[in-house]
């Protein structure tokens, strides 16, 4: 990735952004506390890994109800991790996070907004601005993960990839953001994440998955078995751990129920009509 | 132990088993919430060890009241691990846990009523089926504790070998299953447990007890000094963590606390009448 001068590495608004930014009314540093079925997994530790089915099952998702555990993370022998996280949002719609995700990652202060205690920078690797659309770019992050700040590549992809339907998606006014996440900086992806959205009574609920190290490790641009074998004997070597595993879940339970406080106004604000309205 | 066909190794009822199988209606795969003093156990973390003694100390278990801990886990110096939980049981009986501790291991179908999300498989060593009574067999069980499946022998011994006045049980009414425990396919027993369970206003209480590795390790058939040693330098090598003790005691807090909602029911439909009818 582009690299950043460390002086742009800092968490939150400067008391310049506060004042001067666009989005400055929308950064809330306080987060609500962690929801209840959130602290039950959290408390619940490590479950087995048959209850969290790997990507390969991602299609599942488009079955109606849950799945055995919604919210929760595993560990596995070939040194993966998995991590889902149930995130109910009333009011809020899929469109408006389809919206987010083209829209978030042209501006660190934009990125910030999402999780004020943990995301650090963004840069689209293209180096373009907003064109709309996230899928087939490439998102350079900096966050902290529990006590690590990570530097971190989202190459989003079109959710076929990962073994999701388009058409039943369009079809069921459901979004899945799905992506491949990998270390900036080295020649591997190390993970899979799908963030489904599907409209519920009041609103929406998302559904994300993680499916990290392990056999979702992959050499980048290596797709096939070849890929595999190279992604899944360097993953063994750094088996993830549990603790990293809860961490990720945490992050995620606290963006997601973040940002879906507010999202509803802030795609009033600054989403399509607004956009529409700027180019009038 | 037996080896099991790897497709015998699967969590939960099949849709054939839900079904077909006379259990079925008792296969709940809906788990309560831990318990407040679980959580609170798990939250507090590992504790002190003299809080929580040693199996040399079982014979306390006869004494009224509770312990300085009755729920809680800690480590040792010497490589071990303590975990003791309470679970309320209304109207639950202490005759009841005889029945399932004699009755559960001849079948998978039984076993997994008792926890849904972790337990896999379970079979008695000695091949037989149903015999009325536990105390003197050894059951092979594989259930994931936290993430990982693990194959374990327990081999149930009299309560007088764990250190419990077994006259004294029955003058109160009490029940005290007890065990050894071990990882299937290595010489060494590691582990005592005590399910200890007496009336209270309303049913009755379950005072579980485990205490693993360290000094509690001896080879198989080798119970004196000598094996002892060779235990505590065994266990020295691989000593519990605290991550494990935790997972046990949230294994043991759900599958208690989730058998005793049904466990009258259960043992009303399948139990000592029931098989009294069937020998008629």
């Amino acid at each position: 990735m582009p690299s950043i001068a460390e002086k742009e590495l800092y968490l939150g608004y400067t008391p310049d952004e506060l004042e001067r930014s666009a989005y400055a009314r929308f950064f809330r540093p306080q987060m609500a506390p962690l929801a209840g079925h959130v602290r039950e997994a959290l408390l619940t530790g490590a479950i087995a890994h048959e209850l969290m089915p790997p990507v390969s099952r991602a299609g599942d998702l488009h079955h109606p109800g849950y799945w055995a555990a919604e919210t929760g993370y595993s560990t596995c022998l070939d040194g993966s991790a998995r991590v889902f996280v149930l995130t109910p949002m009333p009011g809020v719609t899929p469109a408006m996070w389809d919206w987010w995700f083209a829209w978030h990652g042209s501006e660190a202060q934009r990125y910030k907004l999402w999780h004020p205690r943990a995301h650090v920078h963004v840069g689209w690797a293209d180096g373009e601005g907003d064109l709309g659309r996230y899928v087939g770019r490439i998102s350079n992050v900096v966050e902290f993960v529990g006590p690590a700040r990570m530097n971190l590549t989202i190459r989003f992809v079109r959710p076929s990839e990962a073994g999701l339907d388009e058409k039943r998606l369009v079809a069921s006014g459901e979004v899945a953001i799905c992506a491949r996440g990998g270390i900036a900086g080295t020649p591997m992806e190390t993970g899979w994440l799908i963030h489904h959205v599907r409209p519920v009574e009041g609103g929406s609920e998302m559904r994300s998955r993680f499916w990290v190290g392990g056999e979702n490790v992959r050499p980048r641009s290596m797709p096939g078995a070849v890929g595999g074998v190279i992604g899944s004997i360097a993953s063994r070597l750094v088996p993830l751990k549990a603790i990293q595993a809860s961490e990720l879940l945490v992050h995620c339970a606290q963006e997601m129920a973040h940002l879906a406080a507010f999202l509803p106004e802030l795609y009033a604000t600054f989403g399509p009509a607004h956009q529409q309205e700027n180019r009038e």
